[in-house]
């Protein structure tokens, strides 16, 4: 299994099994009924393994506003990965000068203005402003499952530019917010390898941008703060994250004015699957058909 | 139950009840467990009754090639709407001056240039170019539920610059496809009234821009190609569209070369339902508290 001749052969067998629907974009490709029924089936597992916490559901849009993204840094340690919205303002003239150059087939983009918003490159990105101020005692739970956008165009299948996370938020005292990362960690292990993923964790860092990101990588792991949980998916020597589980400690509560009850600054953490990429790692391991698939893992996806 | 009163206390009541969650930009509102569980519902429900018709499922994600929106001629009938995606190129100097320009609150999109995408106006778009070809003998049918984008910022609850629509576009003989429409047309009517809502249909055209665009607009209400199911949500005068049923004639078959088994030119037609307008219609019919709702709407939706 090494990564040149497997992601050829593995996209290829996605699309002959209508798995996958190519757009002629690089990361963008449709979703056939067989592939949102594995999404699905896994997503309403997690739910259920999930449900005793009593998460709170919330459900965000594929935009944020500009502001957000200004105000969490994310132009400043991710810009190569960010999408901006932009829009027409313009009047009739410009409309038919729009058109014209369409046709003509030159650019037109600098008939475009920014609009207000941009796409949410992490699906718990919105909820934070939503925990501002004092929080209930105990603090909070929020789990969502949000379409994210990052603009990294891959002939990998793993590597989308548009993909649901299916993610969980918690807040409150730093203790509490590091232990249930680290339950939750355990949790994923036991659950994807249920599931007969040859899955593994790790610590790992974030795809910070240029030389001075490379420090904040080296720092985050330095610090253990983000862990993965891992599979071969197109490559035996490396294998594709799954899952990630970050302590973001005051990174959000400081910019949001987040604390406890007691009026101490609040912790941060998430937890996120990447859902087309663990339909992808369970196609992999168990094959094309899912209707093939060992009886005790078709019985954990559609009970 | 005029729109300016209406409106605001409209609002202010999905928001006191946890229905919806404001982030800060018109349009792009958060969805509460209790929104989510209602359009779920009625997807389902939607889901049952087209069961015996067998369409394929599809997804895409909120993002298609720019070269399809240029295609479909958007940019030259809906530019107002677009959404183009714009992404950071440039090295690491030219990421210092971006972020010093974010951290002084000055504009930073000159620093951006387009992707290869925009974002989904209309979920139907990328289905077209999969029809491309010979058609199967009786055409095809195809249903999506994808994220669409438009940029018409509003403080009308009904009005979002991101939403759900649930859609099933057949494609085949023309007299076939218009009969499709039509039946449709009926069966939803029937179905959104079985879910006690006022509902109604009309002759309608697309937000065509410009002085050319209302000559479009009044030519699809002449050939009676649109029709719209609309309720009062907001507004008893200006009722909203809830579903919008589409024939296309040979518009998108002559771009895509989507001919009939039979070599003849193929016509399409599409309906969609707009998820979070019907959420919103029986919120504003039924009440706030889905708990409360007529036990014969609770058992449609929740069954």
């Amino acid at each position: 299994m090494t990564a040149s001749c497997d992601v050829g052969a593995f996209y290829a067998g996605l699309v002959s099994h209508g798995l996958i629907i190519p757009t002629g974009i690089k990361g963008g490709y449709g979703r056939g009924a067989a592939f949102e029924d594995i999404l699905r089936g896994f997503n309403d597992l997690v739910s259920r393994v999930a449900a005793p916490d009593g998460a709170e559901e919330l459900m965000f849009p594929p935009i944020l506003p500009r502001a957000l993204i200004e105000q969490v840094g994310y132009m400043d340690n991710f810009p190569q990965l960010a999408g901006s919205v932009h829009s027409f303002f313009g009047d009739d003239a410009q409309a038919r000068e729009l058109s014209a150059r369409v046709h003509a087939g030159e650019r037109w983009d600098d008939l475009l203005a920014i609009t207000e918003v941009m796409l949410t490159p992490a699906a718990c990105y919105p909820v934070y402003p939503t925990f501002s101020g004092l929080l209930p005692h105990g603090g909070r739970l929020v789990t969502v499952m949000n379409w994210v956008y990052r603009h990294e165009p891959s002939d990998e299948p793993t590597r989308l530019q548009a993909f649901r996370m299916r993610e969980f938020i918690r807040v409150g005292k730093p203790d509490v917010v590091v232990a249930w990362r680290d339950a939750w960690l355990l949790r994923t292990l036991e659950l994807l390898r249920g599931l007969g993923l040859p899955v593994q964790s790790d610590v790992a860092s974030d795809p910070f941008f240029g030389r001075v990101g490379k420090m904040l990588a080296a720092n985050q792991v330095d610090q253990r703060l983000k862990f993965e949980i891992l599979a071969p998916v197109i490559s035996l020597e490396q294998p594709t994250a799954l899952c990630s589980f970050n302590w973001h400690q005051d990174h959000f509560s400081s910019k949001f004015g987040i604390r406890n009850a007691d009026e101490s600054v609040a912790h941060t953490a998430c937890l996120g699957f990447g859902l087309e990429r663990v339909t992808l790692a369970l196609l992999k391991t168990h094959g094309f058909e899912p209707q093939t698939w060992p009886e005790d893992v078709r019985a954990q996806l559609w009970p």
